[in-house]
């Protein structure tokens, strides 16, 4: 037997409560496969800013590095909205995508037939979308130095950041998005704003740089305000998206609201070498937390990619994918993706639901 | 009568076409309300860079800064995608916002009852939208010091950006947010990224304590992400946002996506003092250029907002914004907003039926 050591940090809000739907399906879908887990929950976020008064502990950021996968919930509340910025628990997640060196964000942005509806696009423009977005995590603006908030010689306040890119971190993550582009359907758009930001215009030209050594994928180029507009225009158009920290997180936002269910929506964070991390992409909704409420099915699904692209263990991911298709062909639903006609559960019997399909 | 000087900046691509219509619609509207325009026609963006090497000419920068206010039409053209960063036709726009000092851009997205079908969003989710997306055009990562391309200790390339505002920046543009939103529905949303940026805590630190000096306004603030998400969601919560210049640049340009016609949604760019810069917020099309098949109601809408935000002309604005209306009414429709029932007509035609409508 397979064994495997899983960090979950199930973090604020909804986080605990999708952690352990998601849990018992990872463990289900392991067991048929042969894999044995070893589950090892840790404080993280608000939770461990209340129990030790930082949002990531020294012991859970080792014993993340120390397993072969980590699987997050969500973090944040109104709570420690007011609270200095190192102690946000914001700064937990920023400090262990940075702590595992996890620079490839993949956000896959897909529109699932039986959720057409969930969308605000019309049918016919949803229909069918399927991206994957790549995005860079572990630099530019949100980590780049010089940044704070200084007086000037005016003796007025003033704060910056530092957008930066060396080009060793683009060419990383334009690999990966060209692995990534050759895996789907060929066709990979770097997204940028060369016209106006050098960071960009180093970012344009490692990336065609690379593509010479990717013929099998076509490359393209597209302005970040452009990309926003054809994001809402077409977003059939795009297969592989690749781009900096901050116009990722936007993008990635704005792409899972396209496919009109971000309580579906995982994701998967990876290094070159290491555990990666794997969470939800939605956030940790403190307003329906403890309510049994929550989709659990973004967390589900983020499990199915800690298992693909974590383990490697396609066949366990596989049947967790197919789990998660088959509870929503039987017309369950939660709150979040419910349309009439079917049948509305909430975040523990969706979960129950799933493992009876795994 | 009343007289005024206008420079006329047509650009590349469509720009002549849609300027040329907008300055006689410009003209029939003055002249009926007792103005006078002088008209000055000068070299910007490639088609200076064609005539003089320089994508802003002394001469351009000049007469705009002695006019009244500047009527842009595009810039912009594959010919010049290849210039060194100086020589492009984007560095002229760049330089003349910088020049004439026109920190505020107000960016309407209104989704007209006769367009309503042209939007990708779902009729329910896109009628009525009506938003003022307020962005600040000359300070932040477009303009910010440090910046370049370098070699790092390692002896690789690195490129960087500074977003950086100071304490009056901030203010200024939040001053103009909170009287426009005073002047509309009462509600701003100052969008920042918070969690994240020094630079976008000092935005919320300053937003925030203006609010006092106008409780007539209702404040909040929302994360670029989120904000990118709930345009697609549900863009009818947003009367007036006020944002950072590149955030700016992103939301706006969804937000007119939105609409489901960038080809109808002009902008104004306006500083403490001095001459107004209007433009629309389309970009110069090269593909369709001088076929006679541009939307030129976006440029005309801007000479509505030159008259009205830039002169205070408000009853010649009023004449052309319903003259636009009017046309639309009468089903008139170039090929970008065109749907089965209407007249197809070419930009000099749309540009005739709004005239004959002032
Ligand atoms: C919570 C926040 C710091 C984070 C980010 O900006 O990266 C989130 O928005 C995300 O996209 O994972
Ligand atoms: C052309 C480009 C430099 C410009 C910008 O980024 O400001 C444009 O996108 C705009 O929004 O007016």
């Amino acid at each position: 037997k397979k064994r495997y050591n899983i960090t979950l940090l199930p973090g604020d809000g909804i986080g605990p409560e999708v952690i352990s739907v998601a849990k018992n399906v990872l463990q289900k879908a392991g067991f048929l496969q042969g894999l044995e887990f070893d589950f090892q929950e840790m404080p993280f976020g608000g939770a461990a800013l209340d129990l030790v008064g930082v949002p990531l502990p020294e012991e859970t950021s080792t014993a993340a590095k120390q397993s072969d996968a980590i699987l997050l919930g969500a973090i944040g509340g109104y709570k420690w909205d007011k609270n200095e910025k190192h102690l946000r628990p914001e700064m937990g997640l920023l400090n262990i995508r940075r702590d595992l060196n996890v620079f490839a964000n993949l956000r896959p942005a897909t529109v699932l037939p039986q959720l057409v509806d969930a969308s605000t696009l019309k049918k016919e423009v949803a229909q069918g979308v399927d991206m994957m977005i790549v995005r860079e995590l572990t630099g530019g603006i949100y980590f780049g130095e010089p940044r704070g908030i200084t007086i000037n010689e005016n003796g007025e306040e003033v704060g910056f950041n530092t957008e930066i890119y060396a080009a060793h971190e683009i060419d990383r993550i334009a690999r990966v998005a060209f692995e990534t582009a050759r895996k789907r359907r060929g066709k990979l758009c770097s997204v940028d704003k060369a016209n106006v930001l050098d960071a960009s215009i180093l970012w344009r030209k490692r990336v065609t740089a690379l593509a010479s050594e990717y013929p099998d994928v076509e490359l393209s180029h597209m302005y970040v305000d452009n990309a926003a507009m054809q994001l809402v225009r077409d977003p059939k158009q795009f297969d592989t998206i690749v781009t900096n920290n901050i116009f990722g997180d936007i993008l990635s936002d704005e792409a899972s609201m396209i496919t009109g269910s971000i309580g579906m929506l995982p994701s998967a964070s990876l290094g070159e070498s290491g555990p990666g991390l794997f969470e939800p992409i939605h956030g940790s909704a403190p307003d329906i937390a403890g309510q049994d409420k929550a989709n659990p099915l973004a967390t589900i699904l983020s499990a199915a990619m800690l298992l693909k692209y974590g383990l490697g263990e396609e066949k366990a991911a596989k049947m967790i994918e197919d789990a998660v298709v088959d509870a929503l062909n039987k017309g369950f639903r939660t709150g979040d993706i419910y349309s009439p006609g079917n049948k509305l559960v909430g975040c523990k019997e969706m979960g129950e639901e799933v493992l009876k399909s795994v």
